[in-house]
């Protein structure tokens, strides 16, 4: 066990929880766990996430709290009372609210002064899976992971430098910018897929039978928890409610040109808001941070037989081609399909002749 | 040329036409090209997808025209005028009001007796890509093409018959069936993601810097044609408005208890809408109709170096292991990549435990 690394105690073992035992022991360091559901602390045990808490143990020098979010805010004044001399970081999906709750607590606690201790963090990892079975040492590697620097340096640095040990890359906002940026890019989207998912309980198989993958990467996220969800939102309302409001005034002048299309304007007020979508698609950087227009796609066409894969992307190792980003097409009920590789432009149409000069069915897609 | 195939002429050689006249050729039979722009049309030679019409050529078989939608019932009857023994179809989004439009101007042309010669279809394929040089003959591989049957059924069947050689699932339904069970699984989607996307435009870069795959996979088809896609909307507004007004109505509910979550029943309304996006994701079929629940997931991980996906594959191949989708996921501005494997759900674990047996970095995503 390298004596360097601080020692970890992760207070919640569900999904983050767990993972950062997982990596942090992987990296030799010290972790304890604690969850109030005895099983889920066992889990974890169990699956190597760290040492069941007992009285006794060592204080920790790091305190992660991974509780849900509507109980966080109460984990981590806990945490500042029981540890006066550890640092304190959660891994909640909102900070301002959590903050405020924390803040008051704190103040009736009479522990105002070790606020510094607290450093605010979200690791922007893991997707519609849950609890400790699913976590995974990984899951934080090349993630965006925010912090919210406290008025301690020596706290926000110690909580910086556990987020890239384990994996995660930095990046730092305050409590407030941090809301805002999620309501846009996870928390209004949630609530999109989800209403669009909505309307599919009512549909007819044989409508249903015709789903795409436009359907389906439209409404892929409404998979996720919907008790998670609930605090997510609620617990962000007030950053997130602006962004549904002008969709909701977007959506109504949809709602009024479709009422009369022939109407003057009403035309007009459909292709502002798809053109407007596509401007706003194209903000969203690609792979590296590149824009992801950068890339040319090759199709190739594919049975399902076993093999056919890995030819092809040997072929594509012999040719020394990078695939930057790879999707597989399926037709509903159907054995062929199609794979979707995405290769840096200027080697898009070599890529494809090469394919096809060795037999296989690949066009360059423009 | 194979005698037993009818001849086509391909009446707009866009993505859609040029295709048809692509994957015709490559059967074998006769295809002829119209395009009111002689560009369009040349290109679409060039490409070899048929040969451009002129006075005098053949009368051909069967009429395909693939027209924007608001040109395509003029198309439509000037082709029944023109040709008065061939079948006459089409390949837009929309059939109601098309089947309107067509009815309308036939009675003024005094060739309503004729009508039985024009049966709608409708082939699910193609994304945003559009033009003759994005046309492939395989693009309508495995796809559903949808026929409304006319009155005649040696034209419905000789419809049938063209779409499955060119590759297409013929899926029979009437022209209301189609409009709403596009609306639901293309149309109505398809706003929702402008609309999600429209609200990038003003987000801040540090903002967008955190996108992950959820807010791309909500926005992907948000970088579709507004100018197809106002054709479309407008076309088929009777059974897409409704679907819209349901989920503003919902929406408005969103809104209502994001003012004050800790209201009565605030909660309760989330976690409402939250359930039906599962419920309504849970309808979907998956790969081969079956439930996409089905699979169990492998993620590996990789860095960028060329070689390891073939290395996977080949692997996989030797495991007699069939991956039905494969994803692959990228964190922003870092080399590390995962591959995201769908196996069958008795596969996933020992599929990972095979794979890290030879060295990769895999586990099973429960």
């Amino acid at each position: 066990m390298a004596a360097s690394l601080p020692s970890v105690l992760v207070v919640g073992t569900g999904l983050l929880g767990a993972s950062v035992g997982l990596k942090w022991r992987s990296l030799g360091g010290a972790v304890y766990v604690r969850d109030q559901s005895p099983t889920a602390a066992a889990i974890a045990e169990d699956l190597g996430a760290g040492r069941l808490w007992k009285d006794g143990s060592d204080a920790p020098d790091i305190v992660v709290v991974a509780t849900p979010p509507e109980s966080t805010a109460e984990s981590i004044v806990a945490a500042l009372r029981e540890f006066p001399d550890a640092v304190v970081t959660d891994v909640a999906s909102i900070k301002g609210r959590i903050g405020a709750q924390v803040r008051e607590l704190a103040a009736k606690a009479g522990i105002t002064a070790d606020l510094g201790r607290y450093v605010p963090g979200h690791p922007m990892a893991g997707r519609e899976r849950s609890g400790p079975v699913a976590a995974r040492a990984e899951l934080f590697e090349a993630m965006p992971w925010i912090v919210c620097p406290s008025g301690d340096a020596d706290a926000t640095h110690a909580v910086e430098t556990l987020a890239r040990r384990l994996g995660g890359t930095v990046v730092t906002m305050t409590p407030e910018e941090h809301d805002s940026a999620v309501a846009l890019v996870s928390h209004m989207p949630q609530v999109a897929a989800s209403l669009v998912a909505s309307r599919l309980t009512s549909g007819h198989d044989s409508s249903l039978a015709l789903a795409g993958n436009g359907l389906r990467d439209t409404t892929r996220i409404a998979g996720s928890d919907p008790t998670l969800w609930v605090q997510i939102l609620a617990g962000n309302a007030a950053a997130v409610r602006p962004l549904l409001a002008e969709l909701a005034s977007d959506l109504h002048g949809v709602l009024e040109a479709l009422e009369d299309p022939a109407a003057p304007g009403a035309r007009l007020a459909l292709a502002r808001l798809l053109d407007a979508g596509q401007a706003g698609r194209s903000r969203l950087p690609g792979k590296h941070g590149t824009s992801s227009e950068r890339f040319a796609h090759v199709m190739v066409l594919l049975d399902d037989r076993p093999g056919q894969l890995g030819s092809l992307f040997n072929v594509l190792a012999d040719l020394g081609v990078n695939v930057e980003d790879v999707r597989m097409e399926h037709a509903p009920g159907r054995e062929v399909g199609a794979v979707d590789l995405s290769v840096q432009t200027h080697l898009g149409q070599s890529t494809a002749d090469e394919l096809v000069a060795r037999g296989m069915n690949a066009y360059h897609v423009r």
